[in-house]
């Protein structure tokens, strides 16, 4: 990784920066080889092909993998898609994202099992494949859909998901919620009453397989959540901001968390606040006023590739650092996760480069920020 | 314009920059001479004169003037207001403008029509005197005045509207709304029904020469539109973000047209998101993830100007390169059409001179990418 | 404080970047040593300790304070936090404040007196101490609580609100409102009926200790502000933006003023936007767009430090140079006026040098820029 930074850094800092990373919120990426289509789907949050003469490629992202991904795959940068894909299909699904994966400097994953499909890699497996440790994050609404589709009653269904959540966390590091793709985050931060969730898991359970949307059943999610991770302090994933085509994207401004940031803090766990684009700079400054909130700009590093280091730089404005992390978010494709980590430590070098000449930091200083945001933060949160 | 580029650059990537653009948003400029008090109004959205002892030239766009639009009236950049007045009112407006727009560098004006007045430049005259092609962009509250005020019964009314939209459309390149200015983009994206329109209609009826607010005929409009052109893909230009004080900036962000742009996905017609600033990066995401959705940053880099390269380089982050176009948003003075095509090509030209120095894009890509938004994408989806 | 400015600029810039300059907006420093936790309780606005093995110092304020505090008390830049706290408490508070406060280079300060605690030096105090003039800007939210507190019944509540303000105004140099930590911004901008006023009064007062958030009383105290403050012009400011954990942040962003901004427009007197981060573009746009409204970065500057140059470049980006202001709105420490005056210097320095290195403005005009926005806006603004 060291020779992608782009610009002269004291030796501490490079160093601190090379450091493998943790990865404190990903996915797991397919085992099996894919089409152009397949691909091209994957390297957007579309979920839609290109209109028609165009190309995904012509993104950020797309340009992204061309540049530092090709390289790993013993191409020159800049290849053309057809041919990245050719080589890509040459060498294999698992020969690929073992190259990439390692490459990519990472020393734990913290995988979201939420999307478990038997072509996704398993979190062990991306720990195997990455060369690097692995944990579980428990992706909350995918207990919840279990649970409501086990044919139960209403009260069965509230005891149940209580009592699922309880096991499930007990092997995890963190809970994870994506309550901004069902409801959007500005729910009433209020625990809902008993009744009002019986009577809603009553209208729930009516049609178990529909997606979970009724803001009282969310409510009463995150908060069964929060009761187990009070426990034992276990950090609370929100996604925020920037997503796929089921999401309003106003109505995932993690300011909308407010409310009930503040009714958790007596709970004690730490609140993580993922991606944010474009309102990292409203999860900054949730992560500078509240003790318990921690933030990161995931994916929109990897979606603004080329013009990440802008993204990196307004996160670095107001938050501390003591509160920022790193993740990739990779979902489906090696080449997201080596994106991610090629980002952060190209644009995180960048910013830290600038506070050194302009002689508002000293190089230690640098380092220690470099770290800490790497992974030692994550290590301390997660306790890892 | 080649020469104000602002870095250094391949030769094809110089090129594409230098070659004509599709201006796919303008209105007409003024063919009367002008007083300073006229002007000063002109170069701001204020639509007032500025506070006592100050001056609207002490903007951004101001200077701008004084430092791109001086060399083309034979003055040294940055002469004080007062002589870039005297001179412009020397070489008459007809001169001013055909200077102005012809250094702008555009092949085709696509003209809302919407504010016709006789001292505007019609749509062939903005094409003749800028050396240029010239095409109409409909503007829906336009139409719906004309009918509201023609004295027809509700059913009359929404019969009339109905065929005075295919009518207009018939002549078009593309459909505009100012629902932002009427009752912001946060409206029901729903159909309204038959009944309910009628309904609004009639009290509509009552007081005709009064705007459009209704948000039922509002959507009804959008709607007819949509019907109108979904049959030949015509785009629906929607401003968004900045505008006069008729607006309110928190309602006119473009994310809150996500239901909408979800509901009209069916009729196949691209929906392009005008200015959005300070929302342009919400503009982006909608266009990296909804297929039929096209964005610019309009009348945002005039305003912006000495600083439009950051807006440039933010809509970029995310921005599909396939999907962003540009325009100047010109109204009344061809200074904003050449203020425009300035910074849209040096901002470009600067965040295209970092991606290839920091080694992130090949020259090629970025002469490509000069090419898809300078004019490439707006011929494909206005099909000029 | 010349000596601080990070890049070379022509003489003139210089001079006006350097001048003193109006603090419009600040409070009292404390006048007594401090300990550690209290020191870094007053470098955030947290309000609560860092998390367990972190500390505020690992913010960018606190590497600000390292930075360039610390030689104002003779140590070197970017000693530990323990040595520049042994250090300060060796010199004592009123030497600190002393040093701290004349190295910001300050003409006036314009003292929010509305958090009066003995401990907290006074408006004239902070002039003396400082070497500068002082005036007194009149927190609303204040003289309500004090009248709430008086005993009286809702008639009289009503009437001695009003002669309270008037008499507290005419001593004042502008008034403020804290209506974004009370209700938000997002209130009815009509003013209410002496009837509902009356009656919301009578609620108000039977638990007269809490804090007023009842929308209708907030804007009864506005409008009675407004009748006070149209008589002398005298300006009403509002915190925006970032704030402590009292404030939901996207209830802070000024745009939700804009129905009040045009009903008040009658009124004439100045509406100033304070602060406004991460909303200051629409804060510039509503000062570039309507003629009574003004606004600064205000504490921004101090909390982005290292980052805050980027924050000054986007407010630049739409503000008419006429309508920007400086402010530290330090509070309780002399720090944070120096850190603001120094990051308003240097990000300024930065984007005047940009303007003139690409050929945008003459240095003549960013000299005129620096001097209208670091003093001269607010000598007319305020009448000083």
């Amino acid at each position: 990784m060291d020779d992608a930074l782009p610009v002269p850094l004291p030796d501490p800092v490079r160093a601190a920066l090379a450091a493998p990373m943790v990865d404190h919120h990903c996915h797991g990426v397919r085992r099996d080889d894919l089409s152009r289509s397949e691909f091209e789907t994957l390297i957007t949050e579309a979920g839609t092909p290109a209109p028609p003469g165009t190309t995904h490629f012509d993104t950020p992202a797309g340009l992204g993998i061309r540049r530092w991904c090709a390289p790993a795959l013993d191409l020159e940068p800049h290849v053309s898609p057809a041919v990245y894909l050719s080589r890509r299909a040459e060498l294999g699904a698992a020969e690929v994202n073992r190259r990439l994966l390692r490459r990519a400097g990472v020393a734990a994953f913290l995988v979201d099992t939420g999307l478990d499909r038997p072509e996704l890699l398993t979190a062990a497996e991306m720990g195997r494949t990455g060369g690097a440790a692995a944990d579980e994050v428990v992706r909350l609404e995918q207990i919840e859909q279990e649970v409501a589709t086990a044919g139960l009653s209403a009260v069965g269904y509230v005891k149940a998901l209580r009592e699922e959540l309880a096991v499930r966390a007990a092997r995890a590091v963190g809970l994870k919620s994506i309550a901004a793709y069902r409801c959007g985050l500005g729910f009433d931060p209020s625990r809902p009453s008993r009744g009002a969730v019986i009577a809603a898991a009553g209208r729930r359970l009516s049609d178990p397989k529909e997606r979970l949307t009724d803001p009282v059943l969310v409510r009463h999610l995150l908060w069964a959540a929060v009761d187990v991770a009070r426990e034992r302090s276990l950090p609370l994933q929100f996604h925020c901001g920037f997503g796929d085509t089921d999401l309003d994207l106003h109505a995932s401004d993690p300011s909308l968390l407010t409310g009930f940031i503040r009714a958790v803090a007596p709970a004690g766990m730490p609140v993580v606040l993922l991606h944010c684009y474009p309102f990292h700079r409203q999860a900054a400054y949730l992560a500078a006023v509240f003790p318990h909130v921690y933030a990161d700009v995931g994916l929109a590093l990897t979606y603004t590739a080329a013009g990440s280091a802008a993204v990196l730089r307004e996160m670095l404005e107001l938050v501390p650092f003591h509160k920022q992390m790193f993740s990739s978010d990779c979902y489906g494709l090696a080449e997201l996760c080596l994106l991610g980590a090629v980002y952060h430590r190209r644009g995180l070098a960048r910013v830290l480069a600038e506070r050194i000449e302009e002689g508002e930091w000293s190089a230690a200083d640098a380092a220690r920020v470099a770290h800490m945001i790497g992974s030692g933060n994550a290590r301390r949160v997660y306790r890892l």
